[in-house]
């Protein structure tokens, strides 16, 4: 929040000229440097203060600024249409991936094979369970799937995505973004053909900023829904006559689940109240909230099969291999060591992973946890 | 890390075809099923016990998955061009900036201001301490000088950004990133003209990830050092002879300083070893640096200005702005109440701010905090 700056607390860097004598000066500019230091950044009102000359300097950096501004909103269209002229290309290579997983193209057997694919009479059409296998691939989602969840995910058939024109809130701010679109084959879980998450984004002075999350309300069939259990407990004696049998209570509880993820975390009303510690924890819940549909968008959906495989895994086994190099050059190493090895070798992986770091395209900036 | 499998472990799901009667499929269907599940996305091998017929379907997958990867890599090539054209327009925008700010080059006043810019003798040149407010505005960094940083940064002249050209590493990875430039006019701290802080980013199937960060190392003027404070003890007695004076030791004690940014925190060597908790610590640390190196990057560099007038922060100004509306229309409300309202809005500014979401460029991604 900046701060207002009171009128009796703004310096008047800009007194008659005479009172700027050469040797009065560099204690003067230490006095106006001293005030303007706890108003830089925080108020554009402070800019006037200064000398006119500096004022002068400082517009003339502005006029910069402008220029550099409409490169970068050049910048920025140009950008999209090279997004959309991939989207484009990669669109075709969607559909066809789909019709291949769900039976309905068929690939022809390669000639080596042709005896055996002939021999197997009763396959089932296309790849059965594909998108529950390509995200069980994934470690954080795979960690999240229930059993319950994944007899849902049996019948998810694609993940689209689906880039939302920006259009104009109340407030004038442009709000664009993404929807994932999850679907499915006819099942016994729920009606709908498709879920859907979507991600609002808006922009801020050239940063895209989350706006809010929103997902398809699920009508579960009755008793299928994974995110909650049924917990009965006996009701408070006294409320029946003696001798009746007590009374039975259901309540369902919040159970973890990866369709938890339909309903993302929601900021609070304006008139709400929140403690510094329950505002961290919306803060983690809707980053990794994001991060997981950043992930479904960007590395899932375009290398779907390469996740099915381990592909998307295979640099692990790279330091697999790596490490046995070792083992065969280092053969005085006990065993003890080669152990340390290997269990070292996993936590630097695990630190590289971590800080899968971005060169972040300019004006398309990853989620940050602070406002710098 | 994946499982290796286990020879005895692998399901032969491609056994002669007398024993896939179509009665018999389902069950077996199941049992293959169950079998994979544990091993998709866990070996690149297990592919091979599918039938031949999802093999050639899994085959085909991975035909138009390597069409999109070239594509993909045909983007990357288009999105650095964009960039490096754009950067090209910069440059020269950055440059005169620089010499504005720094008094090189001067800039006419305007007409209306030109009777009082000429009262105003000995104005010092430039824009003193530029960079200094520049960072001081930005609320992650500012919270960071300390009164002695401070006084370093007084001589900071610039900031520039330099990509680095991808080469090979010594196990063929290709190895970009970008190094931040402080330019520093002579000073009584330190001799060097620039610090650096270079980031090294590769890429893991069209991931950016970060490699490693190195800062210069700072030969800092005996006693200018920002980031350590002395300690001096009474060294422990029966070392002197009694009636001597009790000798003095010196101890150099890390301190929090702005300058620590040029010591990024470093992975652990390789036979290193590291519990879960200091891990997390790591993982943070270096999350945190990166986020300062990326904002410094894609947010300060380009809208210098913009931070050192208060622009860059104004959008907090305009909620406000916003809620001295509100409380001009709601007069019932009682002054309790509009306290309230200012600390939510303040809370709910926090929160969006905590989660400036990218869009997330294909193939640039925001650095996560989990393998996924």
């Amino acid at each position: 929040m900046s701060q207002p700056v009171a009128e009796e607390e703004v310096f008047d860097a800009n007194p008659a000229g005479h009172m700027l004598g050469a040797e009065g000066n560099a204690a003067l500019v230490e006095v106006i440097q001293a005030r303007l230091n706890t108003m830089i950044g925080k108020s554009s009102g402070f800019v006037e203060t200064l000398p006119a000359q500096i004022q002068a300097r400082i517009q003339a950096l502005q006029d910069l600024q402008e220029s550099h501004d409409e490169h970068e909103s050049e910048y920025q269209k140009e950008l999209k249409a090279l997004q959309a002229k991939y989207d484009a290309l990669y669109a075709p290579l969607y559909e066809e991936r789909k019709a291949i997983v769900n039976g309905e193209k068929e690939v022809p057997a390669p000639k080596e094979a042709e005896g055996k694919a002939k021999e197997e009479e009763g396959v089932p059409a296309g790849i059965p369970e594909f998108w529950l296998g390509v995200l069980r691939a994934n470690r954080v989602i795979g960690e999240s799937l229930s059993e319950k969840d994944e007899e849902v995910l049996k019948h998810l058939t694609d993940i689209s995505v689906a880039e939302l024109a920006p259009e104009a809130d109340e407030d004038g701010d442009e709000i664009g973004g993404f929807k994932l679109i999850f679907h499915f084959s006819p099942n016994p879980f729920f009606d709908q053909p498709t879920l859907e998450k979507t991600y609002y984004i808006y922009e801020e002075d050239g940063e895209p900023m989350l706006h809010r999350a929103e997902g398809t309300k699920i009508d579960w069939a009755t008793g299928k829904n994974p995110t909650v259990k049924v917990m009965r407990k006996k009701a408070k004696p006294g409320k029946g006559g003696r001798g009746t049998a007590p009374k039975m209570l259901t309540k369902l509880e919040p159970v973890p689940s990866f369709f938890n993820f339909f309903t993302p975390p929601q900021e609070p009303e304006e008139d709400e109240e929140i403690d510094e510690e329950d505002l961290e924890e919306l803060r983690n819940a809707l980053e990794e909230d994001f991060e997981i549909g950043e992930t479904i968008r960007t590395r899932i959906i375009p290398h779907a099969v390469k996740w099915y495989t381990g592909e998307a895994n295979e640099d692990d086994e790279d330091d697999d291999e790596d490490d046995d190099e070792d083992d065969d050059v280092d053969e005085d190493d006990d065993e003890d060591d080669d152990e340390d090895d290997d269990e070292d070798a996993a936590d630097e992986k695990e630190i590289k992973q971590a800080l899968k770091g971005g060169e972040g395209d300019k004006g398309e900036k990853p989620p940050e946890c602070k406002q710098q």
